[in-house]
């Protein structure tokens, strides 16, 4: 069963490359990375009920599997190019299977990922996911290189997620476009691959901003060891979270809420205005939120000014 | 938490390599594969309870867990070089990390393989580990290469790790020692890694017993569109599960139990003796044990040439 299970994703998930020397079937993939590249290599699991509500579509979860992934490879301006998937479920539910491989398909195609490999094995419904990239050597984008100095930017809006979480959650109505908006924020994560790939040679540093803005900006800061002032009047969000929830939920949202998959990072200021053209053009946008500093941690000022704290500090696997 | 606890596994499996350019601490890992080698990779998981009995020491978990993925390198001929690992526990057990993180080690450390990616989650235990390896193109060992008078051989003994199995989940006596001896297959398999290589340009086609020697060698006959006839009288067998087990339980532990993660793999006929000559060497010897014939499906015939069958079909996670 575990073959045919593996089989019938690789059907739904067909793409040819011709750096898959062998793909599924075997012992292991036989790949060629081209001359002149590193190999960006990244791993994400995610588990039902902590990393997506119980009872989201299996489409869904297919898409987020892959997403989660490939918004790392973005994270550090790789090119997508294969998967491996190892799927844990409580049974061989072949309408599951086929919904999540759907979903994981519908993301592989928009870049050309093969899935080259999987283990499908019987117990609590979990889900690993192994993405592998190219970036020329030297040109990966890491968290490290921020200093003092340095604008620090994110695509897209932030904290829609968080806010999707809360409307399943709370059972708000579906029927409202804003609430369905967020949710699709929430299980259809955008992975900015074609930002990151943009940012190369252009971002000091770069992370996304799974755990939530403050979690994963102080991953750069420690990397690079500085500190960072963020603008809280400067957080771009959408209008379905100003509208479906108040200023200060808005912003523990923006600030703190996970799975938002944008990215963060950091340039120069001299290039801030190119960046933010190029980003443009490419749909996501990027917002200009706050200053690399010398030190360490991060302040967030309110329209005043005056520091404020947020209330959450991203998620926390094994606290939370 | 999730950051610490594979800060801890890295400290506790650290090897350095050249070829890593940035290991665990990033959104991915970056790695130079040789020029003129491809890439060979493998994903496996373990889930407790189904690929090892509950109440295993961690340990041996994190050596099994590597182990499991190595030996598929070793049935394709390559050279483990790195592993990424998604560990999802129960909660923060240090106790646990440390243990596992230690056999795992301990593995590692013998095919200088270096940790470079890792995720931990929260959940029921569930090990995924993925490992890469390198294979100059063209020389990997697969599954579809068996011809018709190729000879059929293992290395090693088989059935012991089902026997194992069986003795812990009887309880048999663990101060008789080859009931520790059969546990220690079970727990501690050792990837026959420097067979594979030695295999490479030599074996018609190779995989790694993992589900049964029945089950596996299906997979090389469907592959390879032929069929086998394998006699029953030369499987090879350790003494402590001859001592252990009688006739019938000893042969259906070597025909159909999984675990035992030997190479099956299959040579011309007149390649045999210098082929065993040189596993003999390496320390886990080959037993020829049938050949490959016309056709399809597997004969299994007695010391009179009657044929005979197993009372199960080897491991499979949705059905037993």
């Amino acid at each position: 069963m575990e073959f045919s299970l593996i089989d019938r994703i690789r059907d739904l998930t067909a793409q040819h490359r011709d750096d898959v020397r062998l793909g599924i079937g075997d012992d292991a993939a036989l790949l060629a990375v081209p001359s002149g590249q590193e190999l960006a290599v990244a791993i994400d699991t995610l588990i039902e009920g902590v990393h997506f509500p119980v009872g989201t579509d299996a489409a869904d979860i297919g898409w987020k599997a892959l997403a989660v992934n490939l918004s790392d490879l973005a994270a550090m301006g790789a090119t997508p190019a294969w998967a491996l998937l190892a799927l844990t479920l409580p049974n061989a539910d072949v309408a599951f299977i086929d919904g999540f491989a759907a979903g994981f398909a519908q993301l592989a195609q928009l870049y050309r990922l093969a899935l080259v490999g999987g283990d499908t094995t019987r117990g609590a419904l979990t889900i690993s996911v192994v993405v592998h990239g190219f970036v020329p050597p030297g040109k990966a984008l890491t968290r490290a290189g921020a200093q003092a100095g340095d604008i620090v930017l994110v695509t897209g809006t932030l904290g829609d997620a968080a806010a999707g979480l809360h409307c399943v959650q709370r059972n708000h109505r579906r029927d409202d476009a804003q609430v369905r908006y967020l949710i699709e924020r929430l299980n259809r994560p955008t992975p900015r691959v074609a930002a990151g790939l943009a940012l190369r040679g252009r971002a000091s540093a770069c992370i996304d901003v799974s755990d939530g803005l403050l979690a994963d900006l102080g991953h750069i800061c420690a990397s690079s060891h500085v500190g960072a002032e963020i603008d809280a009047t400067l957080l771009p969000r959408s209008s379905a979270l100003l509208d479906q929830f108040d200023e200060t939920a808005a912003r523990n949202f923006a600030l703190s809420g996970g799975d938002d998959y944008e990215l963060c990072f950091t340039v120069l200021a001299q290039q801030v205005a190119a960046v933010q053209a190029d980003l443009a053009r490419l749909g996501c946008g990027a917002t200009r939120i706050g200053r690399i500093v010398e030190g360490e941690g991060i302040t967030v000022r309110d329209r005043d000014g005056n520091q404020i704290e947020s209330n959450r500090q991203g998620w926390d696997h094994f606290n939370t």
